[in-house]
């Protein structure tokens, strides 16, 4: 909160290039090497995003608050544990340190840098996915915040990750910024431009359900209440 | 024990659901993507289960203790942790609960949300392992409030079921609520319903092996006995 | 230590038991589900088995040491962490519960109770990897000790089996009550009788490396020294 | 840091063998069962370097600090967390050690301890990968002397390095000794020696990347600074 501005955005910048290398990477060294066996891959995939997850919020948390993600960082806002004077730097930054990190994967794995996807990912049971994703992600933050166990949150985030990429039809995107990159790798990872924007109005929508949720919880229980 | 009822049950419920979700969606994809391996589909079933299990245990803990399970609600009412007035209104929506998460999963992957089960779950070592499963996970938390390590118990729950999806021969159900879930999904998941109730008197006798050799070892073990 | 005879016998009995049921059991599921593949059934075993570790070391620590190994029982009686007189009844309740675990998995999967292997294990790569294995994993138990660090081992000790599955060629047995049991399987996980005393003997050569090695660093190094 | 030298010098050696040992032999054990699939064979791979990283680090920190690798020694030396008399000689056990390690897996799995690496390593993207992969590593490193979470590290290592094999094109070396011991070896980790050069300046280039950005960061956060 009291984080000074700069080193956060510019962790919320790094932090996220560097998911999104992972994420990105991972997918294409694992289609690469997957021999046509995309559960290897997708198992590959999920065990990188997972280990990635653990120790980028552990290194960028003490730095930006390692949010990474516009739904969070939005969710966080609203609940005010975030001053919403940060929310569009925060947000710009997370969208250009996702794409930043989309080319750095290409350029490592020596494939033009400039793509978009062609793979298609529509339709109400991606879109439910999404919203479970979301809303399912943030529950786990809040409930952290809720019970004060923040130094638990980067293994119980990085396992709903995880768990998420295997248990939804969409393998669990989970994150506006995350989708805009994403549409900019032809790989295993990618989505098409003309999905994405449904994508982000599912996770906006799980957003709503997951603050609906926590308010409701934070009435009835009587769970110590930081901030 | 104290929690508020209302949250309570609504935690049993949803944890459940998500719990449901979970192991039948990444039971969905993981079929999906294995190409007739399924040793891998097992794996990623076992990965995304285990992570699941981590988080929501971890979430719903101070909500409504986590149970998500009729064996460990009525054991842990045997051994007088929980009101046995909870018994029923807690199974019963763990039994819900679990319903609507394998609804939700086929929701999620566009597939019809009413099935049933045709896949053959019986015979002698089918039974013997939902004993030896639910015996060795009600012992993994009888243990834990044994010795006042409940922090650990999330990643403990979790890699007791990991461990049980490869060493029984029923992949571990260890759960009535799920067992009655499962019977509705036409999946790799799936029991035939006519094998349900073979399969959850198995599981109490785990119940009651569990519960007679914690009464023992409080009885000869000088630990600390909270509560 | 002062810990009663009798649980801790009944929990070197069960504990060696159950983590037997967990090795071969996971290692038959893993060879029938794999199709041929034997890195993933190979991958399975090690998860399935450092899952079932940790969780066996957490619920039978505070009972009986959980030590389930002759080899670790007879490496903390010369470390003076055991007395000598319990030497004798805790490998003999190793031994014959590592039995009893291998004869559990065969019924679970509706295989002859009764069972000798033909796999063939020996030759001098097999006897050095047993020697490796054994003397890093009694090293991993020792730091422990020396820097009472004793919470983390469970996971420490899962994880050193989980590496020590894949880089040493015999596959880690590094026990000699598992070396025992496992001759009595017909499985993935077996090992011929007639191999059994050499990977028994580069065992006992790998307790006097550890043991050795632990004496020197205990003189030269400052770090605390428990007991 | 107030270390005593002689055991120091030994941890670094056994630690670095002992790690080359995993790398080397679980690669060597992947390729023999996978089977053709490259895919699983990097999933055993990094489960199995992840696995032993994690219990290296704990074992040998207290003695040596557990560095296994000239590129951390020299940024700690930047940094004054390690005097800069102890570089040379750390350096020099690392190699060596390391070498040893890759003989001690020949000589496991039955293999002619002498060989050399045939396999090509090189170009921008590789050279890219180890210079991301190094920075990445070192990042990680540093953040936990930033915030004094070090009981966290031998984890997050490890976990970086099982991301990094993962989503970088060269699998991460992100290591001089472990660079040098791997053109050693022709087998799924090696290394032609002629590629090792440019490996080993992109690594430099890390480094330099890495300390570059921990200056900023302590100059800019308000994070405690321990030493």
């Amino acid at each position: 909160m009291s984080r000074p501005l700069l080193p956060a955005l510019f962790g919320e910048a790094l932090g996220t290039a560097l998911l999104l290398a992972a994420v990105v990477g991972s997918g294409i060294m694992a289609e690469r090497l997957a021999d046509g066996n995309a559960a290897v891959a997708l198992l590959a995939n999920a065990v990188a995003t997972g280990a990635a997850l653990v120790v980028l919020i552990e290194v960028f948390g003490p730095i930006s608050g390692a949010q990474f993600n516009p739904a969070v960082t939005l969710a966080l806002a609203v609940r005010k544990h975030l001053p919403w004077s940060r929310v569009l730097p925060y947000v710009s930054l997370q969208i250009l340190g996702a794409i930043a990190g989309v080319w750095l994967a290409h350029a490592m794995f020596d494939m033009p840098i400039w793509q978009t996807s062609t793979k298609l990912r529509t339709g109400p049971g991606q879109w439910l996915s999404e919203v479970v994703a979301t809303a399912t992600l943030l529950t786990v933050i809040f409930a952290a915040l809720r019970t004060q166990t923040q130094t638990r949150l980067p293994y119980s985030v990085a396992l709903t990750v995880v768990a998420a990429y295997w248990f939804t039809a969409s393998t669990s995107f989970a994150n506006p910024a995350v989708t805009l990159a994403r549409a900019l790798t032809e790989s295993f990872a990618g989505i098409r431009p003309l999905d994405a924007p449904g994508f982000i109005l599912a996770q906006l929508v799980g957003v709503g359900i997951a603050v609906g949720l926590d308010r409701w919880l934070n009435r009835v229980t009587p769970a110590p209440l930081p901030e």
